[in-house]
């Protein structure tokens, strides 16, 4: 059985660009070690849910994980929690919440509470020691990025059907949930949401490092807003599967939505120091931390490089060609540091997110398959253009993984 | 309407061999037939499950024949009974058997009764002239080749969520059947199998042609060992669908589980003279079955070569390049002799075998048709590597069935 090293630049993929006479920052950015492998590889498309839909980061790494997200998607709530460090069961309801300032009629008047809030781990330890239970609801809070929370509810008879309390605009008055279809767990679900959200009010409103932040004249976080309900669902691990052979896989990312997903089917996930989710991340960091896990007992090693879609959603051109070069030499200290006669190195994207669009699309992404037993092409470049011309054809959801698994002997057969 | 001939060697496509400088056996056999037919055709890669999926031989022929095998795939127990001569009905239930020898505790000594087992075919009518019910089910014995056997039970209410009595290795009892899960159904149908295989033991343990085999220094025939249970599902033949214009269909195979997937869906079987399964077999004897088939009035020839898979499984490169030699040899006594202006003729395997890997992998499998009114590639030869470059893309699963159909207007319009 051979080992599996897949790489995704976030968001990597992209459209033609004016600036760039048509090309794309792929075709543009300097990347000999990528284009290297991509001559010893079968190229193709991969479309992560299906040409022409776009993907979420999660939908995305569902199905880049082998994972149909149709069936197995639950919403970003509960991957958000998971990646903050939460754990969650199925049928456990995840919310993501925003630290925001409000008046005392709870009209909104900072979204954020000013975005930087180095308080939160605090505030939140604050509001798990005197928040146990609403209405015999188990409440756990965990802390993310600024002014970022995650929050899990635990107990039976729950439903994520139900809308924000965060009205999403400024100077309106926070947002009452409701239940989203007339069931009595979505009802229950709505009305400890709307205690819950009355109890963050009350208990930070007075709370002495608000009181310091008012009189440092920067807007207090008395209120948490929530949105994005999901309810976990059941998802096998990748080791589960009767279909797969997998015991030990590692993830390398600093994104929580991303950490979130990975753990969700079993990854062990690693930040390795330095490494940001921006584009002023550590990726030699990132390298070491993929040879070694390589070299170690780990079968299959995700790696994730945000810095690609963090610069297409600024519409940032430059940023993105450097960190396409970044990656390029990342992945070149790692081939320079493995053993390529036993190990199959994919290079792709999660999806386009194109420089014009500032968002996900859904176009066909590039995909590049080093195995030392594939048929290779002998294309001597990778990107959106090359790839269409390669012999994987136009790969969808979860074929990119079984491709893989398949090619490392990793999966079973369906018959006999 | 166009009549369809469809080849397929078992097994056939490979992946790059370090000993073939990179290539793979179909690239280096001498196939002249194959690859003049293959410049006159569209060519292409079929998935038979889906990119990455390993098939079995059953579900790879369900795909073939135009069954979504994720629907209709019973278990190959069914299938294998079928293909040794079993009537099978939905709901029954078919397991397979090997004649074995155990001693006085029922400890396995031999799971296969020394292998060569010709009393075979009168052990059996001897089980089925003394055991016709156990607790009111009624079971038929099936002699297979060599020390197999089929066994089919016939009554209302069974399950196939049982477990083996095969231990699968020796040195240990025979096991007990056991419910796979907690139903009335297959607590019922574990307790048929324990009565059946003690019964079996019961009756062989003594048989006169098992005293003789003693006297003889042989292993006794003494018990049968079962597994893979399976249930017949409901599966409508291709004359009884109605998106399908096709009333009479041969397949040409020597090898019980593609045969019994075969009649599963209305085919009538041959096995013609000197046909054996093996790289041994008569393929010129195959070619004059074809083409007395397609003179008469079959519409739809399904021809199976078994020869490449064996040579694969074994790793025996030379003669997995030499079977494929000799299928070219049949082809083009086949081509010789049909009319191409009004037959519709196509090539490929049902999965890849590769030679390292000794068993089916999920790599695309090269397809040709030729067709007197396809757009066809002008490609001047067939293998796994020039198939990438053909116009019919990547077809999965059904697909290629339909296109034949499509081709020989035998598929009617969905839709007005």
């Amino acid at each position: 059985m051979l080992k599996i090293l897949l790489i995704v630049g976030d968001g990597m993929a992209d459209r033609p660009i004016k600036e760039l006479h048509g090309k794309t920052p792929l075709e543009v950015a300097s990347k000999p070690n990528i284009d290297e492998l991509a001559s010893r590889s079968a190229l193709g498309l991969w479309d992560p849910l299906g040409p022409g839909l776009r993907p979420g980061s999660d939908t995305a790494h569902l199905a880049l994980f082998g994972y149909d997200p149709r069936r197995y998607y639950p919403g970003r709530g509960p991957f958000e929690a998971l990646g903050v460090g939460a754990e969650l069961r199925p049928g456990e309801v995840a919310l993501r919440g925003n630290f925001a300032t409000v008046d005392d009629n709870l009209i909104v008047i900072d979204r954020r509470a000013g975005r930087s809030l180095p308080e939160n781990p605090e505030l939140v330890k604050y509001l798990n020691d005197n928040i146990q239970h609403v209405d015999g609801v188990e409440v756990r809070f965990y802390s993310a990025t600024e002014h970022r929370v995650a929050v899990v509810l635990r107990g039976s008879a729950l439903s994520a059907d139900v809308s924000d309390t965060d009205p999403h605009e400024v100077g309106v008055k926070v947002l009452q949930s409701k239940a989203l279809c007339d069931d009595e767990k979505a009802i229950k679900t709505a009305n400890v949401i709307n205690k819950l959200t009355l109890l963050t009010y009350k208990l930070l409103k007075d709370h002495p490092l608000n009181l310091k932040r008012i009189e440092n004249g920067l807007p207090p976080a008395n209120i948490i807003l929530f949105r994005g309900a999901g309810q976990m669902s059941y998802i096998p691990k990748l080791s589960e599967r009767g279909d797969i052979i997998l015991n030990k896989y590692l993830a390398i990312s600093a994104t929580a939505l991303v950490i979130g997903v990975a753990k969700s089917v079993g990854f062990d996930v690693i930040t390795p120091p330095g490494v940001t989710g921006g584009i002023n991340t550590n990726l030699s960091s990132k390298a070491e931390s993929a040879i070694q896990a390589l070299k170690g007992d780990y079968e299959l090693v995700y790696l994730h490089v945000k810095g690609t879609d963090a610069a297409s959603h600024d519409g940032n051109l430059e940023a993105k060609i450097k960190m396409i070069e970044q990656i390029d030499g990342m992945i070149g200290k790692i081939i320079d540091n493995i053993d390529l006669g036993s190990t199959i190195v994919a290079i792709t994207a999660d999806h386009a997110t194109p420089i014009y669009v500032r968002d996900h699309t859904g176009d066909p992404v590039p995909l590049a398959i080093y195995s030392p037993f594939i048929i290779c092409d002998g294309i001597k470049s990778f990107s959106e253009r090359s790839a269409r011309r390669g012999s994987l054809g136009r790969l969808r959801s979860v074929d990119l993984m079984h491709t893989l698994l398949d090619q490392a002997n990793r999966i079973r057969k369906y018959g006999a």
